[in-house]
Order: structure tokens, then C-alpha cells, then sequence
């Protein structure tokens, strides 16, 4: 038997069914027609939010980082909650544009800005995280050809990283940002060009679970700002101190303490060094806000035993979610929190493995799970399935197609 | 530094650039429009067929597994090169009847299939490979309805593994196929059912380099089905071998020795047992046909210094090439053969890691390689690109959108 990761708050059963914004799982396989289906949910969103305004500073405002979850209607709902978005491509500014969002709000990271995404974010005045002289010096050269003064900011590779997160995002060679020891220069360089200067952007990794980590995280970024813009001598009107909130998955993982990480923060703010008093603070986060608002629905088309072992095989599977099969950067695959849907009151009767229908041993969304008994027809729930999961999976593969999303 | 894997026979300097069936890159992107490019030789598709046919007996037939690749043009060409196409999807299905495919020469295998795949398949009289017994009777109830015998195969779960291979599809609790020891009954129930019956379908692994142990593996394939078409009392129309063929995709891999593999299952054709004297044999082959044939073109768009190390940032990345970022089904990342295509005479003389535009540190083509120096415009080329490239990856992620894809 292998454990399965924690069920995320605010789910609850309705006549034995799961039950997703106060639909039963049946209402909403119905509704959107057919399964494999990503339910999200507004209320968890819009909740979630509440909770961290509550937890956080006032000061400090939030971002979302469309790449964990662009689905339009999850886009347009949480676009009226935060205070920017974060976009990491062409193609995401076009997203951003489509919803109507107001554009002096949105920055863009990625280290490998094209010619033509830098163009058209300039265009439009979306800021720019710089990731490297080379890219500097090509912004100002299309702003200057476009008539247009670019809003730019610099990305910094920091140089520590988030201890514990998932993803570790500096503290040494790494493809994001301008190392450290090179920002004022450039800071000094791009400020002299004459654009708008926007401030820095230090995103040291995602996925962390411990407050204490994250703490010393934001205390070590304020620092590295500090000490940056005085170095350079120019000001600091907007500070992305990154994310790297982390969603429980796992066995074992506990949340975030946002209430100690907000009351700690509050006390940095109220002791700022002089050249940060005056900053704009940033969190952007992705996975954070959404990632738990979703739950991917996949019907059972099959039940088979091998060996002694009991396969619930779905209509669904790693083409849509990738990373709970355990192939998306993991090492060691371990379970996502799982459930049957269409009993999600019953008893956990027995170990089976849930597949998906690829012709591939590496798609499994389930292994060893202790379920209720499931059969033929029965719906399967894939928890945190809210961040990177529609959009960082191989949905051509094999051609069964993407799966459905629904907002409720 | 850590070694690249080696280049695929039958690519070329032209001018110092990399050319594909003749072309050089600079012309094969004009071509196109735009990078990231996925390349696709028809001769080289063309010319591994040849080689294989040469090399197999003449008695076994050649089937393709389009999920590998199908990219219309690709699957238009290779479809008149093969003696068959195997399908893992409704989607799948109608790839092969868009491009007029005798459906008679297609066979369907995948452990989900839905009610409505069972149903197209019958329809038009696609040979279902069997997952279970529950699938039997599903596709027995479907053909009743639909008043047409369906065609059905049996996949078995064999109780044994392709040593060495990649994947391994066999040899324990499987998700594929019914196990060896319940397929005879399975056999009888769906021949006195009537319907047309089409044998065996026995899959072991893919992505195996050792001759000996796909000589190993065919031996214990011939044995199997022997074994059980004696125990279940009806004939074996056709046997589906399955594949395993692997290419060398890593430093250290040598080619399959396909002649050695095809002087033994010449042997062992002459010398069937009475069972299987009048069977047609299968190879399905998906990776080998194709893999070779492919190559990932992508632009460098930055070239930066972190603490010493040199990055090239290309415009492509995981989200067009998962496999070779080494995130799918890989537990320690090697490298790619990757070159600096428009300098592909060029003498290696630093050491670069080649990443991809997305913000994320999955994002690597080649860690740590030696290549010649290359500045922003220049194009890396990641070979063994034609199998389980673009289709098999998240190419929505971040939304850069999908690479172009031509065959040449």
C-alpha cells in the first residue's frame, strides 16, 4: 500500500458524491459533456485570495503567473483579483490582451525573450524582467526603433536559493536573470538609456512548504535588493520578491503557514532599510492561488486484475496530467491525492492501481492506492490538478485530445 | 563536461551548415517560417525500412505504430512503405482513415478504450487487440448492435520482460493486456462468439539495443503463443510480435544489430511449431522507424554567462522536446546528440548548456556539452527527434504554442 497526498480543503461529499463549487461530480460530467474533465472552482479561488490579503501585509500586492493556470474564465476571474499578472511569452501577453487586463500591470520573465515578444511587449507597456545585458540592450534598441520608452526591470540571479522548494531557481549558475554581482551596472546602464525604470525582479524557487524557508527567503531577497540599489544608485519603485508558496501534494506535506510568513514580513516592512521605503512589493505566485481549486475528473473504463493486482483503468490520464504521473520533474513518483469521485463517502476497501489509457507504462495516476470499491463507469478525482496540469501536459500524445475545462 | 549521445548516420556538412535530405538548416527554416522546426526525412524513412526489410526474413510483415509520429505527411509516406498501422486512440482512427488507409490492416491496442473508439473501430473494421476480458464482451455486445463481426486480437500479458529495454511491458501485474495464463479461455469465448478472430497480439518493452535480448525475447514470443493457441484449441490467423527494436539516443549506445535479430527469427520461421506454421508474423515498430529521421531545429536567442557557466537560450525547449529535457520516464538526465547546426563542421571548442525559453530549470537540451562556439542566431539542432517529440509533449505550456513540422 502507498499513501495518497492530502485532499485539499473546502471538498465535501453531496448524496456520496464529490461535490465541486456545491456540484455533484454526475452534474458536472453532465454539463460539460463528457469526461476526461479539469472542474475548477471560482469560490476556492476567490477564497484563497481572501486568505492570503488577510495573512499578507497590506502593503504588499499580488501577482498571478498565468503559466500555472491560463483556462480564459479562470483567467478573467482571478484577473480581477490581484494586482498584476505574469506572463512568460508572446503567447501569454495575447491571453492577457484578450481578457481586457489592464496592461501597465503585467511583467514579463523568460529567458528567452524572441525579438518579436520583446516588440510587442513594449508596444503595449508591459514591463520587462530582463534576463540578460544581451536582452537589455535589445529592448532599448526596439523601443528606440518603435518610438516607444520601454518599461523595464531586471531580473536578478540571486545569489541563494529556497531551501526545501521543489524547484531551485539561483544560488549559482542558472539560465534565469543577471548574476547578482552584475545588476548595478546594468541597472545604472538601462536607467541612462533613458527608459522607465521598473525595478527588480529576484525569484529564488517554487514549491516550498516551510514557512521558516520561506521567511529567510524574503528576508535574504530584501537585503540582496537593498544592497543592490545602492550599489547602483538609482531607486527601487518595484520589488518582485517571487513566490515559491508551496501546495501540499504528498503524503506527509503540510501547508504553508501564510499567517507566520504575512506577520513576518509585516515586521520587515515596518524596519526597511531607506533606499526600499519607497518600493512597490510583489509576490507572484501561480500554483498557490489555484492549484488546489482544481480536480481533474476521469471516468473507469475498465477493471482488471494481473497477478493479483487490481488495475481501475480511466478514460483519462498523464496527456492531461503529466506531473501527478509522476513524470514531470520528479525523481520519485509518489501519489496525488486520489479519490472516487462517485463514492466519495465510502470506506477505502481495498488496494488498486488507477492507470490512465496510454499505451505506457509511465501513465499511472494512482499506485497502490487504499479506495473504495470502484467499478466500470465509476469517476476518479486527481486533487491539485488546478496549476500545470491542462496546460503542462502532452495533450497530442496518442491522440485522444485535451481534456474539457469547466469554471464553476 | 558530459557527453553528448551520437549523431544518427546519413546527416551532413553542405557549406557548414547541417543538412536534412540535402537541404541546409538556413534554407529548411526559410522554408518553414519560423523556428523551432521539426525536421523529417522522407529518405531516411525510406532507407530504414529497406534496411530493415533486408535484414528481417521475408515471411514477417511491418507494421507502424503511428502514435511515434503522426504528422500527416509522415504518416502518408511511411503508410505506403509498411504492411500495416497500429492505432492507440479514437483520434488515432481517424488520422488513419484521413489519409485512405486500408482499414483492414489496422490494428487497435490501449488499455481504456471508451465505448465510442470500440464502436468507430468495428464500424469500419479495425482489429481490436483486447485488453480484458470485460473488453471482449464489450466489443462482442457493440458488433450484436451494430450487426458486423467484429475483428479481435488478444493482447496477452506475457510472463516475461525484454531485458534491457526502456519500457517494460511485460513480465508481472501489467495494466496491458489479459495475462498469458487466462488468454486460452478468452480465445475460445470470442471465437464461439463468432467473431472474426485475428490471433494475438504479445508486447514485451520497447527501446531495446541488444540483439541478444530481442533474439530472447521473439523466442519466448513464438514459444508463448504456441503454448497458448495449443491450450485454447483455435488457429493463430496473426501474431503481432510487438517491437522493442530501441535506437541509441545517449553517449555509449550502440545500434541494434538488426541482421543478427533477423538471421535468428529466420531460423526460427523455419522450424515453427504445426500451430503456428500458417500464421502471419508482425513487427510493430514505431520509435525505430522514425526516430532517426527527425531533428529539433531551434534559433539561440541568448548567449549568457552565471557564475562562469556559458548558457545558449534557444527558442525552443521541453514543450516541443519533453523526452530529450529529461523529463519523461528518465530518472538521470543524459544528453541528446545536439550540435550546433549552422556550424556543423565546426571543431567543438567550449563547454555550453544549451537551454531551453521557459522559466523553469526542467528546461535543458544539453547540459554541460562541448560545442563549438555559437552566438545569438546561430541553430541548434537535437537529433532523434521523429519519434515522441512533438506530439509527445505539453507544447501548450507557457504558450509558446507548437514548433512547425516538415517532412523534406
Amino acid at each position: 500500500m502507498k499513501p495518497l497526498g492530502p485532499i485539499p480543503a473546502g471538498f465535501e461529499a453531496v448524496k456520496g458524491e464529490l461535490a465541486i463549487g456545491g456540484e455533484a461530480v454526475s452534474a458536472l460530467v453532465e454539463q460539460a459533456g463528457e469526461t476526461p474533465l479539469f472542474v475548477y472552482s471560482r469560490d476556492l479561488i476567490t477564497q484563497r485570495m481572501a486568505e492570503l490579503r488577510h495573512a499578507m501585509p497590506d502593503r504588499i500586492k499580488i501577482n498571478y503567473a498565468i503559466k500555472a493556470n491560463s483556462f480564459r474564465p479562470v483567467l478573467e476571474h482571478i484577473s480581477t483579483l490581484v494586482d498584476g499578472l505574469d506572463i512568460a511569452s508572446g503567447g501569454e501577453l495575447e491571453m492577457v490582451e484578450a481578457i481586457g487586463f489592464n496592461l501597465s500591470k503585467v511583467s514579463f520573465a523568460g529567458p528567452g525573450k524572441r525579438d518579436s515578444e520583446l516588440e510587442a511587449a513594449i508596444a503595449v507597456g508591459v514591463t520587462l524582467n530582463l534576463e540578460s545585458a544581451n536582452e537589455a540592450r535589445r529592448a532599448l534598441a526596439i523601443g528606440e526603433r518603435l518610438g516607444k520608452t520601454p518599461r523595464l526591470a531586471i531580473r536578478v540571479n540571486p545569489d541563494f536559493d529556497l531551501k526545501g522548494s521543489g524547484m531551485k531557481m539561483g544560488g549559482g549558475p542558472k539560465p534565469f536573470g543577471v548574476d547578482a554581482s552584475q545588476v548595478p551596472a546594468l541597472a545604472r546602464e538601462v536607467v541612462d538609456a533613458g527608459c522607465e525604470w521598473r525595478g527588480l525582479h529576484i525569484f529564488t524557487g517554487s514549491q516550498a512548504l516551510s514557512a521558516e524557508a520561506v521567511i529567510d527567503m524574503q528576508a535574504k531577497v530584501l537585503e540582496l535588493a537593498a544592497r543592490i540599489i545602492d550599489d547602483a544608485g538609482v531607486g527601487l519603485p518595484k520589488l518582485n520578491m517571487g513566490g515559491g508558496f508551496g501546495i501540499p501534494y504528498f503524503a506527509g506535506d503540510v501547508p504553508l503557514d501564510i499567517a507566520a510568513v504575512g506577520a513576518e514580513l509585516d515586521e520587515r516592512f515596518s524596519a526597511l532599510p531607506a533606499s526600499l521605503q519607497k518600493t512597490d512589493f510583489f509576490l507572484e505566485l501561480g500554483r498557490y492561488l489555484v492549484g488546489e481549486a482544481g480536480v481533474y475528473l476521469t471516468r473507469i473504463v475498465d477493471r482488471k486484475e494481473s497477478y493479483g493486482e487490481t488495475y481501475l483503468v480511466t478514460d483519462g490520464g498523464l496527456h492531461h496530467q503529466l506531473a501527478a504521473s509522476g513524470n514531470f520533474g520528479t525523481v520519485v513518483r509518489r501519489n496525488y491525492p486520489v479519490a472516487i469521485a462517485s463514492r466519495f463517502d465510502a470506506e477505502p476497501q481495498e488496494e488498486v492501481n488507477v492507470v490512465g489509457c496510454l499505451c505506457t507504462p509511465l501513465d499511472r495516476l494512482a499506485d497502490k492506492a487504499h479506495l473504495p470499491r470502484a467499478d466500470v463507469g465509476d469517476i476518479v478525482a486527481v486533487f491539485c490538478a488546478g496549476a500545470y496540469g491542462a496546460s503542462a501536459s502532452p495533450s497530442a500524445f496518442l491522440g485522444h485530445g485535451p481534456a474539457a475545462e469547466i469554471l464553476v
